[in-house]
């Protein structure tokens, strides 16, 4: 099916079934499609934390709006983005840049040197806001692979940061939680959503053509 | 194709061919993807403003990193976000909802009830924040559907907001620009990255697993 099909399949389930689990060769293509999403300046300047463990994800519920989803669902996938820029952290991915296209080290030094000159005159902050933009990109990838595989999947904002940061131990790996995608297969009878027509604004209010 | 191979053709095009243009029909499923991504409590808290017209694309050329390629695209799509969110703009989106599932209005209130109070203990600094992540989903479904047009794309955030907000009115729409993308057609031999190979960091390191 076509993306257009799938966006239109897909919806936020809102109940999953617990006895259905996501199948290690659907959950790696699902990150495939994650890690693939481009991001500034090729940087992926966050990770994936993939919790299938019913304790870890049993403590992780404290502080979510929805808590039966998390535990129900079959992964939590935590998009966690880096805490910082730091010149180490550019260079250590373009030195594997060059690596990978067996081209000297320091090949796009002059880049480099202007993207670490507009991080440095940055705050922590103001990286973060950056590094959580292009989790989104990667968590809208893996949306919409799982939808390409017919495996449900519902983002989700509305959990504790300082909960799961602390659990995961993010904060020692310089990540921070940014939004948590739950997989698995839907529960037909609690999912309330399941059969309700899929609303968004028409296309003409939505684009504004010039 | 599969999304995974679609997203292994793609990359951030550096140089377009002024010549091509991408057909109205192309560009209407390519925003159509946009619009059926999913966001936040259903707000689709921002708007595209797709850009085609060369001189106002000339104009907003000013402090871009990469004017040429602005310059040579076919189209600019500019994701602009709610500068804030407010009770009526929440109330404005559910009311659609439930008229087009024909359902009494009010249905969500309990629901709706609590993301305004969530949104008004907020900053419209807060505001924004959120509403541009939103932007970010839409922004990868849109490169996922040229991707498999075969358009294509160029995700840009180095551009100025400030030149970009004024030229298209913006501010009077309660919008500002998040991040552009730019659609067309690659000129083979100016864009230097065509050739080069996708680098990714490799899965061990992208994804934790637990």
């Amino acid at each position: 099916m076509s993306l257009l099909e799938n966006l239109q399949w897909r919806h936020a389930v809102k109940a999953y079934d617990p006895t259905k689990k996501v199948s290690e060769e659907d959950l790696y293509s699902i990150l495939e499609a994650a890690r693939l999403a481009p991001t500034s300046s090729g940087l992926q300047p966050f990770r994936i934390i993939s919790v299938e463990n019913q304790e870890l994800k049993e403590k992780m519920v404290a502080g979510a709006l929805n808590p039966e989803v998390m535990r129900d669902c079959s992964h939590v996938l935590v998009f966690a983005a880096w805490d910082s820029y730091t010149d180490e952290k550019i260079d250590k991915v373009y030195d594997y840049h060059t690596d990978v296209r067996d081209l000297p080290r320091g090949r796009f030094s002059s880049y480099t040197d202007q993207l670490k000159q507009i991080y440095r005159a940055q705050t922590p902050e103001q990286h973060f806001v950056h590094t959580a933009h292009q989790s989104y990109i990667s968590l809208a990838m893996a949306m919409a692979q799982a939808a390409e595989l017919k495996i449900d999947s519902t983002p989700a904002e509305g959990f504790s940061n300082e909960v799961v940061d602390e659990i995961l131990g993010l904060r020692e790996m310089g990540l921070k939680s940014v939004v948590l995608l739950y997989l698995g297969y839907r529960d037909e009878e609690r999912d309330w959503l399941a059969n309700m027509k899929k609303v968004r604004i028409p296309m003409e209010e939505f684009v504004i053509s010039k």
